[in-house]
């Protein structure tokens, strides 16, 4: 960005004031299908055949694969027979349902429920709670009653929790050698994904997945294979119910839901079941002290503000967190990408 | 950007998927007044100082600020009394109410208006229409009764088109040397912003601006001062009612609005009405001919299709309903910036 430029002409406010145009145009191209029909088909295709397959309109499908060229989430040729479309290689790997790394889950939870409640972003400001109740008209009160107010929404969460991890899961669990550890708690860890990173970088551990009878009933149902001998479940609410002693716990995006008393009573309890010897392990995505950024951890802990009671923090608030609570010798590992890793032992 | 990079992590998804985050940080960041507050201070302040000027929670706040520190949209200073906040030199310029290349009333279409009706951009692809029915519970038949559909709701989109002609104005009206036309109208030219641009740019010309009575009222009362001489008012629909005699008439905005019957209709009337040697001057963000972009051109393209009945087009494609209305000696001028020039003469 050269900033005479901009100056004159505010290219970065253009391209802010886009933002939603941009995540829209992604999001509704996942929705209908437009990177799987076009990964299947195996050659490109017209915009009226993809049209026709998804049972689309024939200019409005054109006008999306169009701005998803211009995204390039898409390449287009000019043939004899008309415009062809096909898939970039970034769309095959992460906009498609079927590829390990498919991000299309996350998307449309954040198309179909976190856009909504970013609708009332003045509102969630101006009273410092998050948007429930403007956004779909449930109380605001309990947030996972919220968030999990339906099978249907629960799943979708679920779901995108489980895509973010299959792109940031390795680095966080290779964040620092967990190989110590063989028996590991995953708090609050849902659809399993990260659990499944964790036991295949580290053969020698088992992991129980910790969560809401309901999200581990469909944990079973939907997500972890019987076969998944190194994986098992335990129903409860960490809060309210007893946590088994364990060497590990992995606390993974469950302190940012939470204000500091709900993280210290957590982190308290936790304490006390662990093993001497034993520690926690915190996947958060780490605020810079100096306020400078990251960006994304920024507008992280704003979505925290719209949907939670928590926020995002940074690597001293976390450590004197875990410190309270009676952890020691902790370390702290960025990995560069979206979620990094906190260490504590026992 | 670095492909292989990109390969092993989707920076640009990621990128993509936060766009309406960063939209609505911006956007929300204006509604509050937050850039005006710290316009008119004069001196860095503190996120409690701020929250308590504007009546919003201090929290909320805070994070607020943050996310505009990481945006480049503020600067923050660490300071004994603690994180003091002020205003880039392009939010001084273009997020605060009183400057005069301001973007708050275009950001505030956008956030109130805009963001809702893509809120069904899928449905909108489906459909190949607008989706005022979805959005706001109106007809989707005519497009300007929606857009109007209250005085409120009109004046927003007039001062956001003024706020769009403060910055692109003039590029737009300096492409081509439009000194020999002196007797000027501006179809459909709203708020009157790029009537007064051509007024100053062109000292010997009067521009009149052709609107619906509702929008010329508003026009005087609030944008245009009765001691601008050199611009005047003719109430009417262009497509039902006559259009007097000029020697050069200005569509801004005005084609991409309608299907190509429409514009046919249109640019044939006013070809009629044009002075021989005049010309028409069309106003409009083009699209590459081969598809490749721009990318912002094919984002309002889908905006058309989700708020209007129209698109946007190449120079070929615009040439070409010029040539059918009888103009000639087509000239295109693009600007580099968001809206390009088109030529046509008598």
């Amino acid at each position: 960005m050269n900033s005479t430029e901009d100056l004159d002409y505010p290219q970065i406010i253009v391209q802010y004031s886009n933002g939603f145009l941009i995540s829209k145009v992604m999001f509704t191209a996942c929705e209908l299908g437009v990177f799987d029909l076009l990964l299947e088909s195996g050659k490109p295709l017209s915009s009226g055949a993809i049209a026709a397959h998804l049972g689309a309109n024939a200019i409005g499908m054109e006008r999306l694969l169009d701005a998803c060229v211009g995204l390039k989430l898409l390449t287009v040729e000019m043939t004899q027979e008309g415009a062809l479309y096909r898939n970039t290689e970034i769309s095959n790997i992460y906009l498609t349902k079927s590829s390990p790394k498919s991000q299309y889950h996350i998307m449309m939870y954040y198309s179909n429920t976190v856009y909504l409640c970013w609708q009332y972003l003045a509102d969630a400001v101006r009273e410092g709670r998050n948007q429930y109740e403007r956004a779909f008209g449930i109380s605001s009160k309990d947030p996972f009653g919220a968030m999990y107010r339906s099978d249907e929404e629960m799943l979708k969460f679920m779901a995108g929790q489980n895509s973010v991890w299959s792109i940031c899961g390795r680095d966080v669990l290779a964040a620092f050698d967990l190989s110590p550890f063989t028996q590991i708690y995953d708090l609050g860890g849902g659809g399993g994904a990260l659990a499944r990173e964790c036991v295949s970088l580290y053969p020698n551990s088992t992991v129980t997945i910790y969560d809401l009878p309901k999200v581990v009933q469909v944990a079973k149902e939907q997500f972890v294979s019987p076969e998944e001998h190194q994986i098992t479940f335990h129903e409860g609410d960490f809060f309210n119910d007893p946590i088994p002693e364990a060497e590990l716990y992995i606390l993974s995006k469950i302190l940012h839901d939470w204000d500091d008393d709900k993280c210290k009573q957590l982190l308290a309890k936790v304490y006390k079941a662990c093993k001497p010897g034993g520690g926690v392990l915190l996947v958060e995505s780490l605020l810079n002290e100096d306020k400078s950024g990251p960006v994304e951890t920024q507008l992280y802990s704003m979505n925290m503000l719209v949907q939670t009671e928590g926020k995002e923090r940074t690597a001293a608030e976390y450590s004197k967190l875990l410190e309270a609570a009676g952890f020691g010798v902790i370390q702290v590992k960025r990995t560069g990408k979206l979620y990094d890793a906190v260490l504590g032992r026992k």
